[in-house]
Formats: C-alpha cells, sequence, structure tokens
C-alpha cells in the first residue's frame, strides 16, 4: 500500500467506528451488525465477568439487550489507527458511554457512565473494512442502581 | 477528484467544523457567521419547535442571542464526511454541549446539558467549504431552570 | 511538501496527542515523557498561576505527581492541525478532563472536572514528530475539594 492507499484505509476505518456508535445510539442493529465480521469477538470482561462473545449476530443481540430500552450517547476519541497488512488493522480510541434506562423497563440500573479505551482489530474483505475484534477496557464506571 | 484531493476535502470540512464549534465557545460570532454560505440554513426545531433560521447573518445572531452571556461547551466526535462532489458534501456529527447562565444574566435557564447529532452539508465556492445547512438531533437534553 | 506528505503529518500529529493523553490516564509516564522535544514547554497558569515548565523530563514529573495516584481521563476533540513547514507544526484542540483522587491519598481535591483548548505547536526531528510547547486555556473548571 502507499502513502494515499494507508491514509483512506484510516479514514475507512474511523467511520466504521464513528458507524458503530451512531447504530448503537439510534438503535440501528442491523447496520451495526453488518459492521462486524462473521467470526468477530467482543471483550467486555470489564463490565462483564467473562464476557466474551463471539460472532457478529451474537454481539448485536447482546448490546441489543440491555440497550435497545435504554437512550444511550457513546462518543469515540482521538483514534490510533494502524494499517498492520493490506487487510488488516488495529485501532486505539478513548471512549466515553452514557446509559439511562426509562423507570418503565424496570431494568436494575438507572443509569451507567462510564469511561475507557477501546482496543480493536480491523479486518478488510469483499472490498471494505469490518470490525474484527473489540475489547473494552475501563478506567472507571459509575452506575446507578433503581 | 482524486483520492488524495478527497481526503483533502475530508480534512479540510472537519476543520470547518472545529472551528465552527471553537467559535461558539470563544465567543467569536464574525468568524463563526464566516463558516456558513450565505443562503445557510439551520434547523434546530429539535431544540425550539419550528426553529429553522435561514442566512449565515441570522444563524450567527441566532446563536450570540443565548450564547453571549453563557459559559459553553460544544464537542464534535466522529465525523463521517462524504464528498458527494467537488463543491458539496455531507456530515454527521455526534455532539454534546454544556451551557450554564451565570446568575446575573437571569437568564431562564442555569444550564443545558444535552447529546445528540449534527446532520450537516457543506459547499465548496471561492476555493473553500461553508456549512450550507445543519440539522441538530437530540438524543436527550438535560435543563436546570433558574 | 506535497499534499500526501501534509495529510500524513497531520495524522502523525493527531496519534501523537492521542498517546499523549492515553499515557496519562494509563500512568504511563516514560512513555508520555518521550513524546516532548527535550525543551518542551507547558503553560498551565490558567489552573496554575505562573506555571510553565520547561523540559521533557520536568514536565513528566509535573504531570506524574498530582495525577499518578488519581483515576482521570483526558479526552482532546476537534484538532486544527497547521503544517508551517517541513519541521513544524500548530494545532489547537478541544479538551475536556476528569481527576479523582482517591480517599486514601488524602489529596486536596476530591475532584477537578474541566474544558477548554490545548495550544500547541509541533517540532519534527529524527524522523518523527514532538510536542514543541503546550498551553492549556480553561472555559471552566469544577473542583470538588476534600
Amino acid at each position: 500500500m502507499d502513502a494515499t492507499e494507508k491514509m483512506l484505509a484510516i479514514e475507512e476505518i474511523k467511520r466504521l467506528k464513528a458507524s458503530y456508535l451512531r447504530f448503537v445510539d439510534t438503535k440501528d442493529w442491523q447496520s451495526f451488525e453488518a459492521l462486524f465480521a462473521p467470526d468477530a469477538s467482543f471483550d467486555l470482561s470489564d463490565d462483564a465477568p467473562g464476557g466474551v462473545v463471539v460472532g457478529a449476530a451474537m454481539i448485536a443481540e447482546m448490546a441489543r439487550g440491555p440497550l435497545q430500552q435504554a437512550v444511550t450517547v457513546h462518543h469515540g476519541h482521538c483514534p490510533e489507527i494502524e494499517i498492520t497488512s493490506p487487510t488488516s488493522a488495529s485501532g486505539i480510541w478513548a471512549m466515553e458511554d452514557r446509559l439511562r434506562w426509562p423507570d418503565e423497563t424496570g431494568y436494575p440500573l438507572k443509569s451507567l457512565h462510564g469511561c475507557g479505551h477501546y482496543l480493536e482489530t480491523y479486518e478488510r474483505s469483499n472490498g471494505r473494512w469490518f470490525i474484527k475484534t473489540v475489547r473494552l477496557k475501563r478506567l472507571w464506571v459509575d452506575t446507578v442502581p433503581r
């Protein structure tokens, strides 16, 4: 890859993650699922012990479950994207999320507010980039029980 | 446009919005107004029913009114910029704003804190990009009345 | 520099600052220090009157002192990077920081939360970019005393 191809790949991966965050907050789960490689994995052991979810469909379901009924805001900051080959890349993103479950949901939490980093890898196939692995590593999480 | 020209246009539009946010928070309304196309429109119906403002000067006045006397922080995140022709582009930005009106202003709100997305279009003329349309779409807004 | 070289330099400087923020929050002070030019300066007079620190090692020590024992989150937004020559650049970043000192530290503050801008310059030497000068300019800071 030449310099221009690398810059295009970096920009495409930034948009991939931007779409991920926006699709969560607008509850567009079908588009969300389509961002992941079929065998993608999502490691949220920091939030839920033992919590590694495998497969694009399972990841979308895992997110939809608690979040569909919540008002959520997910922000990503300061991406550090490394193109490691024409079809593979890694990325680190600072993150902040704010989740609010309305009273009528009866969800055990009223709200969650956290910060940390997403540690990710990406894979290119069929002419576009997909999320391959995500690990959420928290700096802190504040929760308000119902 | 070749790939390099597209990348330059994307970076220029990111800086256009970065300037927009900074000029609001530093109250530089003349520079703020100069970022908009003369016939630009700003749709904030989510915040104020019926609120579509047309014209760069009107948009600057609409912002200056309530914000000049407030301490404000506007942040933009995760831009998804699409160059749709050599002279037109669209963009989606995640956003967060925090506004505080000091007691001496007597403003009906003490503070406002919100998150959402800016849905925007841009236009290139005279060798640079301008903001053509903005729509602010909220995920939530918290306000504290005085 | 041609357009591609400028774009690469801008991306490298964005990553330089992303690393800076991440190294603070993960307390990697050795890597943090290595991001600065040897004669770098850090002006935080807005937070501490007269507070200009000179030298990469002194800057790392100045940050490590109060922050090592705190849980911290530093976010940077909307970079406006200007490449001013093949070996010099400037940048403006919107910023937000959240600092929490656990009770056992006995630190005079329980927490600090602020927003503002980093006004920076950068210098290229030995094939990479370094932070040359930083000035933190606050919009507001909230502190909670212990």
